[in-house]
């Protein structure tokens, strides 16, 4: 039985990328030595990061005043980061309100400063935004003003899936475990005018500015992540760049919100312009029936639908690696659940 | 030509270690899903975690009272966290200076209170210790009587190469990239009677109590460095256990160090009683030479023998992995070069 799955992270990989992976990791460049087993001071080392680097960049269109970072932590400990990075001068942050991941980011940011919700302040340091609420199915499609302040963005569940204008943000980070890489892998891509704007607290292989200018080498980093990072970046842009993951998240998302827009017994709480073409969340009018239907949806195949336990009950994460096949496939289950339901007298 | 790579970090993985990765990472238990893919919320996500846990804890003979944390950052940002984690109720804390990596320890954990050098003061919060630095070839072979302090370890470099006795250590940390598993995974194992006194601007995801009680999943760790940590915890116990590791440890340290103090042209500047088993560094008497024996080495399959920069010129790195005859050849080749130096008119 062919099996989609659904999960919200970590996600899927192309299989072309697991295979060049499964070729390339534990025979490096032919050289009988694993990706693992590279030391730090050797050329080859600092090549696999370079290699990644440019293939983002030229992905991403990143404009030269941007700085790509490969850092650990995640982005729970970047909530804090970004905080610390930033709050050395101006002590109060603008922070959108969205969703679970945006109050996690606010918990965090408030013990290096004073977060103002939901509202522009002209003395903050900086407005933060979460592109994507995983946990909500709500995304950005326009980005609020932020009325002369950096703006930053949380972009961890919708990186590489639609471009950036870069001439609007000033600093991005992401978890890499959705679309770029396996768990344990962050990426910070910073504007320069945001360097030298850390607080003294900051763990120095923390400290962005620090990062940008020893290229990411402050310590060891996660090299099999940033490889990894590299390949799907080729990929993407093999498969006709962000424009075409744009379209092709907006084709899958559309074809889900339209079946369950159109059924008698599904529902979808999100207001029409925010909805997410990452992370479409929704349920059973009839609470009751939402494990039944999940009960079924993993016996045809089709996992891990289960929502988050602060958002609705179910929940469809159509990364970049998921293929039409699999929407198509949920579209059809979702359709044939509900006729079902019809039925019953 | 057999080669052999005598690399500080990231360091060789046993054959085996590799093999059996990639049988396994890119068909996870028969599922033709890649471990990369799991979803945090999926019963496999946890039992990869638990699976290593088991494997360690039994290694490590880890007594109930420590808790044993798979977290990101590397040993460099715990230089950090470990401070931020202990430093709550006393605000002093003392370090042993040793060499580089002591000294980039004590660099970070100043930025939240006060550290004091070389000596003990009753009111300190911890007392710190570099069991084996890297860079300078020294090594605790007897650790120093904390006087009743905690005693917290940076054991990065020499994890897993001989027997750690827990009623000593209250803390222990380390990067997995040596003995343990690919850069990106750190190790944390904590007496838990050191619950509980982290500053408040500790980022939640690196505030060892929480994560200790979340079973460090408060966010998602990089589940392919604890796999890899589980498989070499097992391959360690296959090979004997830590107690086999010393033994192989001082074996092969053992050879290097006498065939230096028996040559008329190398020399190793350590004293006796914290010669290093794990890291050898030496270099020629006469400077000029050492890029000289670099090349040749280098010709002979004698790899990545250069010396960190804040130390001696030729280092050699004995992690569990290097096999004996790799320590044979190199040990053969210093003494070949040395009698042909004893030749020259």
């Amino acid at each position: 039985m062919t099996t989609f799955n659904f999960g919200a992270g970590p996600a899927i990989l192309p299989q072309a990328v697991l295979e060049q992976a499964k070729a390339e990791i534990f025979d490096w460049q032919g050289s009988a030595v694993s990706l693992f087993e590279i030391p730090f001071g050797d050329a080859a080392f600092s090549d696999v990061i370079e290699t990644t680097r440019k293939a983002l960049r030229s992905l991403l269109k990143l404009p030269d005043t941007h700085h790509l970072l490969f850092l650990q932590g995640g982005a729970y400990a970047h909530f804090a980061f970004v905080a610390m990075n930033l709050l050395k001068d101006r002590k109060r942050a603008c922070y959108f309100k969205t969703g679970h991941w945006s109050d996690r980011a606010i918990a965090q940011a408030s013990k290096y400063g004073e977060i103002v919700v939901d509202r522009i302040v002209s003395d903050a340091a900086y407005c933060h935004i979460t592109t994507n609420e995983t946990t909500q199915g709500r995304q950005f499609h326009q980005f609020p003003d932020p009325q002369g302040l950096p703006l930053v963005a949380d972009v961890t569940s919708d990186f590489l899936t639609r471009p950036i204008d870069f001439s609007l943000f000033d600093l991005i980070y992401a978890s890499a475990q959705k679309n770029v890489a396996p768990a344990g892998l962050s990426l910070v891509i910073l504007h320069e005018k945001l360097f030298d704007r850390a607080l003294e607290i900051t763990p120095r292989v923390f400290n962005y500015t620090e990062q940008a200018r020893n290229k990411s080498r402050l310590n060891t980093p996660n090299v099999m992540g940033i490889y990894m990072a590299g390949l799907m970046a080729k990929w993407v842009s093999d498969q006709g760049g962000l424009s075409e993951m744009a379209r092709r998240s907006q084709q899958k998302s559309a074809l889900l919100y339209d079946v369950i827009d159109n059924s008698r017994f599904f529902e979808n709480c999100v207001t029409m312009q925010m909805r997410s073409h990452v992370n479409v969340c929704f349920g059973l009018k009839d609470d009751a029936l939402n494990d039944l239907f999940l009960q079924q949806a993993q016996a045809a195949g089709l996992l891990h639908l289960k929502g988050h336990a602060k958002g609705a009950p179910l929940r469809a994460s159509l990364y970049n690696a998921l293929p039409l096949s699999g929407v198509v496939a949920l579209a059809e289950f979702i359709d044939r659940f509900d006729a079902r339901l019809n039925k019953v007298p």
